[in-house]
């Protein structure tokens, strides 16, 4: 594993060009994917990080920039249908393929997200700006490594069960909520080869990813999720003979 | 819980349409959709067991259809292509709503299953007549209540590993094949409020569904697929106030 | 089915025999097994509903008592260490061949389920008086069956993550409390043949058992883990021929 | 992670000592555990692995050894009830507290596979130099990582189901024989905080130790249990104040 580890971070990039909410400039001055780009080259000095928005051609998930990525985080929130139909099934294909990839808070209502489970990933929402403990309850899963428990979030978006989601690989995290609610916060999957990290803190008005510890659970999850020395390869059906046993 | 459970059963008929393949029309002289709705009618007494197939009007499949069914089974092969997107997004719908759902062999290749899955669900497959044990490896579950581990398929399609599918809430049952290859071969799944069992035994070209334990499995399943007391309904977003805690 | 479900609740009987706290007595005054195995006659009427305690001959589990249990349901919190071994290599061998099992409140800490899990089933506490709200998760799950999203119990002792158990079989429900802690509140394990339910709420400072939610959520427990039909074996090493395959 | 990863390969060195069966001298002349070991050095060469022997004074496990274990691999067959429990409550301790645990083949039986898992850990079992085929189910899975699938073992102890462990957190492998059984051959399970990987193949009485793809497995297996950063430290019971919502 002496290549770098490939990793692009992918935001609608909305929010941002619309200049709303107002404070994002602020402490997002280069965009959500700035500053998670930012945070994972500074926690994975060993990775390559780039960034790509949905405004570029193909969004910038052309099929030569997905074979040149290990891991790929999602953030979308309001223009999620404006997500071309081509490139959700190619983003698809390269999970399936063993792709790792990172869905971002309002990313659960992404096209790739839904299509990958098959539910309608729904949830209760409230923006209210409530605390939000983050509590460790798998802590030997490798994503869990060096986060504090409960990581607290000072302020944030409430995301409330039910959420609408298959059954995890593993529940790594559960937050609560100032108003009383819990969510599945941190939930790993698998489909076809790939790894799926779904972590759910994080909001275009709350400057949650310029706190170290959300950085270190992204950073766990890429290195979680990567699979460098893997050749992309989707699950094919195969006509094989006997030949096992004679 | 007086009611009668509503079960349909779903071919997509093409195989007895064609005749063919020839002997099909001895062993199931109804139709595979013929042959297991009898079976059931048998196991679960207390049932009110239909049929329809892919080529009546909307598949037989319309939403007053649905609304009064507690569980679908689905057998499909050579057609699956040919099933409406619209019908599918319909089945998903309940399935998500409460609806059981219990898919049949090559069915794993229906748009349906593969929309609930997010895979590829394919697999490994030879058809050269082998015997195919069927072993118990959850024996405290519902689906494996007075079923012979193994139970002895004397000739069958084989499936083989990988199968291209999410990790099951329950895997059930292990299948080897004369061949040496193993498959999973009765695994559960849940997709919101709707439970979901993929059985992999029973063909076209082998009269699997004749066998009184196959049908002891199919008749587990759709118990334990059953909700009949829920109000169907899809998990939806919600925006709820503050109310729990203050 | 004909034959009525045979249901065992069990109970230390210490604080009641003690009689602390004082108010006990008062909304417990048949102790906790009595009010639990009121509210099991009421919601399953088709059940025979019986108890035992702690300082009856051989803690009133008896190889004879087990065998015609099909539930037992565990309530023990400062007299743990009484349990004589011998009683609980019975029940985990009654429970590895087929018996149900319900491990409520502080039972966590009961050398049976221990035993069972092989964690040390710690977790974080706090008797504050404080609401415990009671998500549910897993929808689909026959436990969840009729039970409000969130159950609300007024005043509880909180128990709070990291609760020590190996992963569950199903995560039915999570709660939080007002302090801010959430617990994985309700989850089934399969040992053996065994099917086993924990609910945490309940406890002797708080007349939680007489909440009709919290009742309903035992009641279904029960009817999920008794399997009547079965024959009780524990699993065993077996040294077979070659017969299957020639 | 620059300290080398440090390893312990266990053995009961029972069949070794006895020199029975009489060729294992001749494919293990420093027994399994110089065998394992051997293979791990070439395929870890950043890891430290040494041995230790039922014979030796607290089994060669005593609490310092133990401290500066990362992962432990344990082979034991004939001499499980010659196993101090004192030892095994430590081991236990130290898996809870964060060390990897292989157990390997007969080591299914082994106190501390029981303890840990709390169930009988029974199987089927013949001893007919069958051919054994391991297929992979889980390939996104760390420790199916080049691994073929089919691994073919030429001759092999046949181990089948049912085997009674709990569901495990991860099922990578799945084996046929050539006498028609499966087995679930690798699985992975968390106790506390510790990762615990189960794998099958291995026998006195067949080099399957001296194939370069079962070393790729053990090798694989180490790597994922391993935690090394972790400090060692069993999950307690806690009393918090309220401190986190006000």
């Amino acid at each position: 594993m002496s290549e770098p580890l490939r990793v692009l971070v992918w935001n609608e990039n909305v929010h941002e060009r619309n200049g709303e909410p107002a404070g994002m400039a602020e402490y997002y001055p280069d965009g959500i994917h700035g500053a998670v780009a930012d945070a994972l080259r500074r926690h994975l000095p060993d990775a390559e990080v780039s960034t790509a928005t949905q405004e570029q051609p193909e969004h910038g998930l052309g099929g030569d920039v997905l074979d040149r990525t290990d891991v790929l985080l999602w953030w979308g929130h309001i223009a999620h249908e404006g997500v071309d139909d081509a490139v959700v099934e190619r983003v698809q294909q390269h999970v399936l393929g063993g792709m790792g990839l990172l869905v971002l808070h309002s990313g659960h209502f992404s096209k790739i997200f839904r299509r990958l489970l098959g539910t309608t990933c729904s949830l209760a929402w409230r923006n209210d700006g409530e605390q939000e403990l983050v509590w460790t309850v798998k802590p030997s899963h490798p994503i869990a490594e060096g986060v504090p428990s409960p990581l607290v979030i000072p302020r944030q978006e409430m995301y409330g069960e039910l959420f609408d989601i298959p059954d995890p690989d593993d529940l790594v995290f559960i937050s609560s909520f100032a108003g009383g609610e819990v969510f599945r916060s941190g939930v790993t999957f698998t489909r076809g080869r790939g790894r799926i990290f779904y972590f759910s803190p994080g909001d275009q008005e709350y400057p949650v990813y310029l706190q170290a510890e959300v950085q270190q659970v992204l950073a766990n999850g890429v290195r979680w999720a990567a699979q460098p020395g893997l050749a992309r390869s989707v699950p094919e059906v195969s006509n094989p003979p006997r030949t096992w046993l004679t």
